[in-house]
């Protein structure tokens, strides 16, 4: 349980099979995020129906509202969104981080005020276990703590000495739940640190591998506003670290393009709001003409699929015209139109880049494919 | 076409079946409301499952978006959302007097300001027709002046006279464009008018069947804030002057209970926005419970579905807990869920009533089903 097979590589490329509780996650594979215990404005059956077979949901909102205590009495997450397959929760570090107000981060824990009532809640390595435990995703991943972009390196240093502190904590009592609280069998995932220092992120994936054979590893701290190219140097070197036969889930990243390029440098999962957030204001993905938002006029009585060789429930059923009155509407259905595109977009890209793994033609295709989407972008 | 078989009776009541282009609908019936080309929220595919046969467009909001020209050039209104099913469209009078900006109701027509962005339009009886036209419903409605609940007697009777005049208009367009614009067989209903004023109702309805042989009725200005008990006196005497193989479409209704009593009366199709508008405040309609709304504490670890006794999807797959944190959180999905159970609630109320009145037993289940449904929304 919790092993990558991987089946064929290409370059540092990998594509495998991940063994969870609910199910195979055949990698590389985008993960829909489920932030609130829904994948926004989708039915999971919709969720499935776009080949989606692992989703995110996040510890720090759940746990504000419902409350974990409440979803594990009401038979956890997988009964409580009404999904069968794989889960993976988040360890709330980083909407801590980013969303939550006025906190103070001691080596104990972060104190935080609840974005949604101002009400104060502390967050310690043991607290992120309970909570994810009460929850009872298949992989639950170990609080860290994630320094802003463009940091310095000292800071950058603390974090990760914290964040390996933390690990600790988080592996004795995850180890403790597992007697504690009875849940489907749950797997322990560290985040890696050190932003762009290439020795700090060498060092820091080293000291994690001494302290474990973990059954994978999230890599945080990226896209969070470094160059792109720091960001591929950061996953090149990883790869020559991290053991070949875990899964390794690059944290937030999922622009197309990103995608593409982590899946070169050997990352396995992925997932990212953007699908969603973009439905929200218009903005799909197409394999022809790169990024584009539905507001524009010259879509006003344009009858194409949004992308024509998409196999969407929404390519297959609706025209960029009727897309574009719901948009520029502030239709509900325009959302949960687009996303259901945007999402299989990414899960298709995934399939795609496997498929091309198999055989053995992932970089040539992944080339021509990333200059075609640049070029289109750059022509919008 | 377009004829009304009355397939039985009781007291008032009627079962029938409603005859056009696209298809058959059994009545009472309920038709669920695409203001702007789309039951909020849902596919038409989930519109058709939940049991609905006719549905409701509305010409004000097409008019002023996306355009009736630009629908027309789309393939009609069918085409445009993705229905193939029969459509009404409303005539805009009701939209320009309640939601437009600064107006002047003219002999000729009605000047309006967009509530969009403040663009100035006129509707005429003429215009109005060749809008419905353009879109391409089923059934279209005769453009009316529709006085503000509450009115006296001298402001009803003018508008009844203002209506009149636009009828013959609305008719003699109609008949010209069933010649100038291509589009699948359309008929037209009038909208009765006259308030509370029996008399005026009286005169209003036996002048419009003067002028020739409507193939439905629109019965309009009521539900504007009237007390219930003059609506039911109202739609008592048109019951005695209205032929009875004609569709009575009784507009703006559709409370569970107005449906019901309306039925009772003679009434066969309705439509109202509440089904849709209470579910994104979070309000359900229940057999056991009457109206209630689910952010209320007391369904935080309620496990049983919305109504055990709907056969609706979002009975059949979640309970009021899951839902309850959806509507709390402000998800989008909430909505969707929400708008699905209701919408079923009044169609299935349609074919419950149908059905007893095909076997005698409408009047004795009715005054049952109201006693328990008013009862229950006193207690909550």
């Amino acid at each position: 349980m919790f092993r990558l097979t991987v089946h064929s590589t290409e370059g540092a490329a990998r594509a495998g099979s991940f063994t969870t509780p609910h199910g195979e996650v055949a990698t590389p594979a985008f993960m829909p995020v489920g932030t609130q215990g829904t994948v926004k404005g989708l039915i999971m059956e919709e969720v499935a129906e776009l080949g989606a077979r692992m989703v995110l949901a996040n510890t720090y909102h759940l746990y504000l509202r419902p409350g974990h205590d409440l979803v594990h009495r009401l038979g956890g997450l997988h009964a409580f969104m009404r999904w069968d397959g794989p889960i993976l929760t988040d360890s709330g570090g980083y909407q801590v981080f980013s969303l939550a107000h006025i906190r103070e981060v001691h080596d104990d824990g972060v104190v935080f005020q609840s974005h949604i009532d101002g009400s104060r809640h502390e967050f310690t390595p043991e607290s992120v276990m309970e909570i994810q435990r009460a929850l009872g995703a298949d992989v639950v991943m170990a609080f860290d703590e994630c320094p802003p972009g463009g940091c310095d390196r000292a800071t950058a240093e603390a974090a990760n000495a914290r964040t390996l502190a933390w690990l600790r904590r988080c592996r004795d009592r995850f180890e403790e739940l597992e007697h504690e609280v009875n849940v489907p069998l749950q797997t322990l995932f560290p985040v890696l640190q050190g932003n762009v220092f290439e020795d700090l992120r060498r060092g820091h994936a080293q000291s994690f591998m001494d302290l474990g054979d973990w059954s994978g590893y999230g890599i945080g701290g990226l896209s969070v506003g470094e160059d792109k190219q720091a960001m591929w140097r950061v996953l090149e070197l990883l790869d020559g670290v991290l053991p070949a036969e875990r899964p390794r889930y690059l944290m937030g990243v999922g622009y197309p393009d990103d995608l593409l390029e982590a899946v070169a440098r050997g990352c396995d999962l992925f997932d990212c709001v953007a699908p969603t957030r973009n439905a929200r204001h218009g903005t799909v993905w197409t394999s022809e003409e790169g990024q584009v938002n539905l507001k524009a006029a010259r879509f006003r009585e344009d009858t194409r699929p949004i992308d024509p060789g998409c196999d969407c429930y929404t390519c297959t059923h609706y025209d960029r015209a009727y897309i574009r009155h719901l948009v520029v509407s502030a239709e509900g259905l325009s959302m949960r139109l687009l996303s259901i595109h945007n999402l299989r977009f990414l899960v298709r890209l995934g399939e795609e880049a496997r498929r091309r793994i198999g055989d053995g033609t992932f970089a040539a295709w992944s080339r021509d494919w990333l200059e075609r989407y640049r070029n289109e972008r750059s022509l919008v």
